[in-house]
């Protein structure tokens, strides 16, 4: 039964069993000193997140009837990627959290030099996984998978935007800064899952180019959600500090233009995301799901 | 000209020139706020290291006329990973060293956050080039080389050994354990610079056997050295600090079977890895030179 078939609430229910499941499978812990890594990397992987990046690559690829594993293994990759940069952003000498997914961050639980090295260790596993031959047939989709992914990863994409977003800090930055920040550091990984679902079932150019449009406006809808939650978010329901822009003084959407326009431009963003999907017809529920519930979450 | 042809100093030397030309146009510094970050890799990429693992894959791609750029490349994506280790093993939370290749190391230079986005991105930037079609035009090599590389940098590989290492500050290791730290710390990043040229090369597996046992006692001899240079180095030459092992009573080959043993267990492994080359007669000869040069160098 595909996800299309069924809500999406149950959808990320089943989505977020699976992906422990795979975390479970592929981080099982070694009767060495390694132990305390692995340990650390299963604190910050299993038992937490939306899970809505693999989500969007198994809605995607449904369109295109990808083979469902493939596109369970390619949206596992990129949930190795986001709980790295999770691990990694709430460092102390970056952001400085000590609650996440209502849990302590990895350098609390652990240290900080096993929160670096499980960092390390997820940005590398999403490339393993996406290099064995079981996530698919073809070395080409393959091969193709993982230059993009480490591109959307890299310096012109998510770390890219997080340095943006550490300098930030010391400035003042624009509306069209904020906007430029944002597309790389959660815009780049969220493009990546359309583009993978894409690379995995062969699209002609012109499809891409609409799902890259829905990627686009999702990722800064997606965004502006977010700041709004740090500003009127329960942290029971986040499960992660909230007030946290406020205070580092950074400027977020919210800030540079108020609750009021910044709820009205997430929902401008989302209801265009969805035109974006168009021609796809009913097959895009999903992805049409998954962009309402980015602003409508509560966590 | 092969590197074959010329002394491994020559061989070394180009090579050195090769890298940093690599690694100033990948690294070109955008104008925008991530300058900082590109400017951190260029800090700890550029002119210095021996280069040494960018020369083990050209040198083994040689022996099975594999195309000089894609050996260039492959060596370059392991470079990247290479330094992108030394810089998260500085950290204060990890090695906690000021000094390398005789500059003082990123976080230093730069600021904490700035070394784990810049470690970080060269991670990610090692995939984008083995995934870039320049690098090989077949894309099963490509895909070949991106898995290969994922498990010898993740948690089975580098990373794990960093891990073991850690842990070690803690406990009295004895020399099975040593190894296998080693092993797994510096063994595997070798073993994949021989693991490239052979999937590069499309070599029968027996031939492959004999490469991997090259590199296994290759890494072990280097390591050796390495440790020996800790203990009778001089600063100005090894380009960071020397005694630290042993102030932070970490068991080294040096610490558990003394100055005059290691020295002869690191010549006996560059026997052995010698050994291992018989069958690729004089094809080899710069694999040779660079067993003896690991355990002759000064830095």
């Amino acid at each position: 039964m595909g996800v299309v078939s069924i809500g999406l609430p149950s959808a990320l229910e089943r989505m977020a069993k699976d992906m422990d499941i795979l975390f479970d499978t592929w981080l099982k812990v070694p009767s060495d000193t390694r132990a305390r890594l692995y340990e650390g990397m299963r604190h910050a992987a299993i038992g937490g997140g939306k899970r809505l990046r693999p989500m969007l690559v198994v809605a995607a690829s449904e369109i295109f009837n990808v083979d469902h594993d493939s596109a369970m293994r390619a949206g596992f990759a990129v949930e190795c990627i986001h709980v790295y940069s999770l691990i990694h952003d709430d460092l102390p000498c970056m952001d400085d959290d000590d609650l996440r997914r209502g849990k302590p961050t990895v350098h609390k639980a652990f240290d900080e030099a096993t929160a670096v090295l499980a960092g390390d260790c997820l940005l590398a596993l999403a490339f393993e996984i996406l290099g064995d031959e079981a996530t698919h047939n073809d070395p080409f989709v393959r091969a193709e998978l993982m230059a993009a992914l480490a591109r959307a990863s890299g310096p012109a994409g998510m770390a890219g935007g997080q340095m943006m977003d550490l300098v930030a800090e010391h400035q003042q930055l624009d509306l069209p800064a904020v906007t430029r920040l944002q597309q790389l550091k959660t815009g780049a990984l969220i493009g990546f899952c359309l583009e993978a679902a894409c690379i995995m079932g062969r699209v002609p150019h012109e499809h891409r180019m609409h799902l890259r449009g829905y990627a686009r406006d999702l990722g800064l809808a997606f965004q502006i959600a977010d700041d709004l939650l740090d500003v009127e978010g329960d942290e029971g329901a986040t499960g992660k500090r909230v007030g946290k822009d406020a205070r580092a003084g950074k400027a977020t959407f919210v800030s540079l233009v108020g609750v009021d326009r910044a709820r009205q431009q997430a929902q401008m963003l989302v209801d265009q995301a969805i035109d974006h999907l168009h021609s796809f017809g009913e097959e895009a529920e999903m992805l049409r799901a998954i962009a309402r519930y980015s602003i409508e979450r509560s966590n």
